[in-house]
């Protein structure tokens, strides 16, 4: 049997290791790609750290992290029809089960039994990697590997940003991780007259500028809730897209949000937040939308299509490529904040 | 000058008085109605018991209370064109200002500038009062006038529950005041499929049986979590009306929303409450929406409509017929709770 | 290997026969079940007569018709998971591929390589049939094995219904066939403050009715499209839903439909129509929306949901009751139009 | 009483006069306004050329022509309060009555008793003229005089093409006359990813190009059908945006719409158009919806965003800047086709 190396997190505890493991068997229904590239995802970060979350939710040591992937189809099941030895994928994360009341309504990304990539079973962080054939999504058309890699967290941006009306609308991203900055992006191409971004690391605020944020600002140094308001002509702003988790933040967004407005959260917060219901959602009649993963698959022909059309400006966003066997220097940045996305590939 | 009978909140503390004091002088667009019915709401009972809203909110006393009603025209002014003397009406709350955002952009509901009759101007505890003519809803078809004098919280109600879809949905009614009573009703003839509703007042839970609930429970007796869960084969329901502002129930009500579903608040919590985002609404995937007033006019014509239709089971909710000079009986039944909604006619 | 009856189409031409034939063989994603009843479909007396659309459309005979039952599930397949050896069944026609942007977007009802059952395939018209897994729809609700015969049709009505806004509508129903009859019933329940129905056939005339038709006429004796006007006070419905395919009664549709309002077309046109798209599309603002089959699996929830909450009042639609063995009765009668649905039962 | 100079249709026939008339009076809710430039629509042109529909829909000769215009307020109305002199507008030009169905549930574009601005009243091809304060439309932003006349066509095309999804879609438009063009164009800002127009007028399609289309086709060269349907792989197109009226293109228009995809009208058939409902409507599971003027005032709330922010690429659609003189050589133009936008100016 054939070896390869892979990122694994062998034991409960901060770290991971780069190991020679074998090469995964590929099953009816699955296909086995050789990984062109991957990209580090902050759910790899919080594994590589184990945080709480971590620690609760990672149940089957030794696992291979990792879920973002470009890959190149080399084995495909018995079962599977629609993929061919040689395809380009990319892959969705979430593995539904197909008969509970999400699956069969349209929402198999909230399905009742899923099963996400990476965190329940191997991942991508490897030279090779199986991916069940209902979850590989082929990239027929002309899009570089390293977009594609990024592509199921682009789906997260754009599943956000199209919750609601967006063109013609005035916008406020809260936190400019690289979900939040694909989110400025899409919303820019997408028709929105103004984005405003707020966001307390310098490097990455500087990123929001270059994606297409028409202002900018950090939260820390100004009065974030006085400068939404003066620069709407104390309004308020259309949308508020939440991505940074942050009790305070959050907050403030309820407050610059005009009436009849919306407010979407990505953002994951770490423990309960309190929220002015009365005046913040019930009189200002706001809707409130929590998003999670993507449509599966409407988005995905969406991430395809705005890709492959060139009219997301995302490339800003990937701003460091490393070696497989750099990763922990990738986990580095993650903790900084001094990055957008990050690839790790296996050469 | 003619002299007529009102309830009037003549000083800042609790209580009210029934003062003789002249019929008000109808303006360019405004019509004058003798009021033929009028009907208690919260907020009156709010200002009546002069509690931390009313003393932050209530401005020009002394000034007569009351907002919903039904009267007929007895005076249009002179830039009038569309009511004429003998007219039944009722009249929307909310006074808009015709300009702003809101206004523009069909939201008057939510007008930036909004006054709310009885609360900034006089009201309608009368034997006459005066409508701005833009509020005045002329009711043309056959409708009871109990039942006119309280389309303004029905449409409170109809607002709510088709602020999102209802039918062939699982809907939890949390809180059996009159617009909850009204949003069962309302819920019923729109097509959900299983109404489950929770009230700690022995009184409205009955009420809530008669109005259409298939399940009503008491939260302080029963597990309402389980048994919501148990109820829906542990799915949850497809929405949830909040009409308590209860904190802990609104907490409820999130553990027992289905995946996807809709979450829908009229109620006023008095503080700011504790909201576990991540998993109650982020993973959850649901959507939130705060809602005020009834839209100017589509919910009017729906309101009419249902009520000339006898679509609506909403007589069990008029529980009490007092006249004006029972008003302090009135205020007495609201503080029990012991009642749905209580009428005050002048005769 | 044992024997069945079965009403096959044995030749291109009028007619069918009731013959003995082979039980069918189950495969690995499929179910055997016994058929406990049928129902008879318009598409199935098109079959039997062979029309125009029959000839072209039906290529692998001979095929045994029919495609709406009620069966019990009496051998599951090798990789049949969730449905189990004495499971009630209901079937969705639609055999979908999976893998088209239809299937892959939420709407497989309309897959690039739809097959239907019984047009495409074998049927149900037999005292056993074998139904893809996929498509089977195990009904757990007590819900009588007649109304799950008709769930499929019923289907098509509550999509078609719930396809826009029906609470506080005022609506048309063109055509009181067994869709039409269902479709006034769902609309009833849906919250319709108005609904009006057009038929020719004076025996389902009297069904509208007894379903819940607050008007019935008859377009060949008075006159439908000032009659609608009358009764809307001259503004038009807000809803039409067409079920006849007549071209003068869609054009009729239209000039009754209000400004803004929805035009929903179930009913096949034989031929192309001549439509006023500048006055009744454009000027009127209109919304027309075809519809086709059932959403894949919300609307089968709906109605699952709706029958099992005896919130539908259908019963009445269903006229007669035979056996497999009166198939040539049944067909007579759908010839007449003196009948709603009919029930083919093998004993 | 001072005298301007105005382009007034005087009989009923084709052509018009610059005339020497009196500066119009303004009423107490009206707005007296400078003309800095105005610009010529369709109907404008219809009207010069006393086509079918201008014989029966023209009333009150002599009368001056035109509607789109951007002008500085010089005199206000004694019970306007939110316009001042010295403001600059634009206007709507459907002025509604307010008191209608429509009116009253936020469709005023649509009222009941409309009148349209220089086809029921005086309009704007003059040095001044007079506006209805409702109609007023106040910018306040830094928008280009000549984008200003503008906003009203352009408000046409926003309504169009955001009233379904855009973003992420494929789109086609028919017809690429000034309409057809700023769809296009604001497709493009709004996040459609593929832009096929067609247009038989090389002029205008040369313009298509430079506003953003991806393909451009000229129908009566190439097989439009076949083409759109290589370019989107057999799929057909997401979205088609009609705005010829040409019975031919809105059928070709059907057959290359997707399954499940929107199809909205602007383009004015001028009799009849035969469809093939059943295939292309009902089977297809389309959404077809006509467009009528613009939201009041959401659309235009959109207009001026979109111009303010500089996201539209609309300057290349105004390709004639006239005097008020040369008023027959715009007309002249319009008849070409070979033009975009005209500008008429009084100096």
């Amino acid at each position: 049997m054939k070896k390869m190396k892979a990122v694994v997190k062998t034991s409960p505890g901060p770290g991971a290791e780069l190991k020679e493991v074998d090469i995964p068997v590929t099953g009816p229904d699955r296909v086995l790609v050789r990984v062109l590239t991957t990209s580090i995802c902050g759910t790899d970060f919080h594994i590589y750290e184990w945080n709480q979350w971590a620690q609760q939710r990672i149940k089957n040591l030794p696992q291979i992290m990792g879920h973002e992937l470009c890959g190149k189809v080399v084995e495909v099941g018995s079962d599977v029809k629609h993929i061919k030895v040689g395809d380009i994928i990319s892959a969705e994360t979430h593995i539904a089960c197909g008969h509970c009341f999400q699956c069969l309504t349209g929402n198999k990304h909230i399905c009742q039994n899923v099963k996400i990539f990476g965190v329940d079973i191997d991942g991508v962080f490897a030279e090779y990697a199986v991916v069940p054939s209902a979850n590989a999504w082929v990239v027929k058309e002309d899009i570089p590997t390293e977009l594609i890699s990024v592509m199921e967290p682009l789906g997260n941006a754009i599943h956000t940003v199209l919750s609601g009306k967006i063109a013609g609308c005035t916008v406020l991203v809260i936190g400019c991780g690289p979900v939040g900055l694909m989110s400025i992006a899409v919303a820019r191409t997408c028709g929105a007259t103004m984005i405003i971004a707020t966001e307390i690391n310098k490097f990455r605020l500087e990123l929001a500028k270059k994606v297409g944020a028409d202002i900018v600002l950090d939260p820390a140094r100004v009065d974030m809730v006085a400068t939404v308001l003066r620069e709407t002509q104390g309004l308020g702003v259309d949308v508020v897209l939440e991505m940074s988790g942050n009790p305070e933040a959050i907050n403030q967004g309820f407050k610059v949000l005009r009436p009849g407005g919306r407010y979407s959260i990505l953002g994951i917060p770490s423990k309960p937040v309190q929220l002015d219901l009365a005046n913040d959602i019930v009189f200002k009649y706001a809707t409130v939308n929590g998003i999670n993963g993507r449509l599966m698959f409407k988005t995905w022909f969406q991430t395809t299509r705005f890709l492959a059309s060139h009219r997301l400006n995302i490339e800003p966003i990937i701003t460091h490529r490393l070696s497989l066997e750099e990763f922990e220097k990738g986990m580095e940045l993650m903790r900084s904040g001094n990055c957008g996305k990050i690839l790790l590939s296996p050469q």
